[in-house]
């Protein structure tokens, strides 16, 4: 039998198309990014995986499907500007629902978070990442086989307020 | 003790600054829509709330904090046309944490409709509402006290594919 974080995984691979707008709830300013979003199984061999788990201090069997994404966005704030990057990411499971996520680089800083993941009763994978000055909580899940979609929010490190709020729909692209 | 639904409701009374962003999934058009949403008990005598019981064979007392939201709104794709409305909603427990909706007026179709709800254990309220050709999904949960977040999903009639997902940040106005 596969577990959640395996399953989650496992439907998350592939190629997909985001609309992702963003909420700046203070100037109730609104963004609209489109990305491309290629999500990919990890080599357990890969050097880089292996850094990352020493410098985390965690046994490679402890982990469960290690990934990497890669993104490349445009903004409708300036059309000529893309963004694009990559990170590792590696479930550490605690529980059959619940565990850390090792990330190579966060989202919204560029260093390597540690977040906590959680399944709700009903699938939806819940993850929240503590940064130096704030936190990032996520919840994903399918709506389809290829539809993925996603809400983030940005709390300040108190836990009190929210900076802003995020929605993603990610089509999956069909190979052809 | 309050039942999660009365306390979901209780939670949700007040006047709203909404930003709704509207994914339409098949020409990856967005919509910005900005709306006033006014959320408020209703009284039990209504004349209006004994009719939408009667029509629905629902007693009284199987009735639960029935309340009315009125909206108006103003859409990005015509910025001179303002939509408005509002609708009665009575939820009838089944247990604690589902039930029935009975509303006066579905947000899709201007019929009654009967949904089901549910609540999961992240306290997330989850709306399956069924009509002629399509069903909706809506997922709603609160990131603070006076911030509410709604995801909203126009489904196929047969469930498996989607036509359309918004996304709604909901902001609670201060009395001044």
């Amino acid at each position: 039998m596969v577990s959640p974080i395996e399953h989650f995984v496992n439907r998350s691979l592939g190629t997909w198309t985001a609309q992702r707008s963003g909420h700046n709830l203070a100037f109730r300013h609104v963004e609209e990014v489109e990305s491309e979003i290629r999500i990919a199984p990890m080599d357990p061999e890969d050097p880089q995986l292996t850094e990352l788990l020493a410098s985390n201090q965690v046994a490679s069997s402890a982990m469960c499907c290690p990934f990497s994404v890669t993104w490349q966005g445009t903004s409708d704030w300036d059309e000529n500007a893309t963004s694009d990057g990559s990170c590792l990411l590696v479930p550490v499971p605690e529980s059959d629902t619940t565990g850390r996520l090792l990330r190579s680089q966060g989202y919204t800083e560029t260093i390597p978070a540690v977040g906590h993941y959680r399944f709700s009763d009903d699938g939806t994978f819940v993850l929240v990442t503590p940064y130096e000055r704030a936190s990032a909580e996520e919840r994903v899940w399918f709506a389809t086989d290829d539809l993925r979609l996603r809400v983030a929010l940005m709390r300040t490190s108190s836990g009190r307020g929210v900076l802003q709020a995020s929605f993603s729909s990610e089509i999956r692209q069909r190979s052809t």
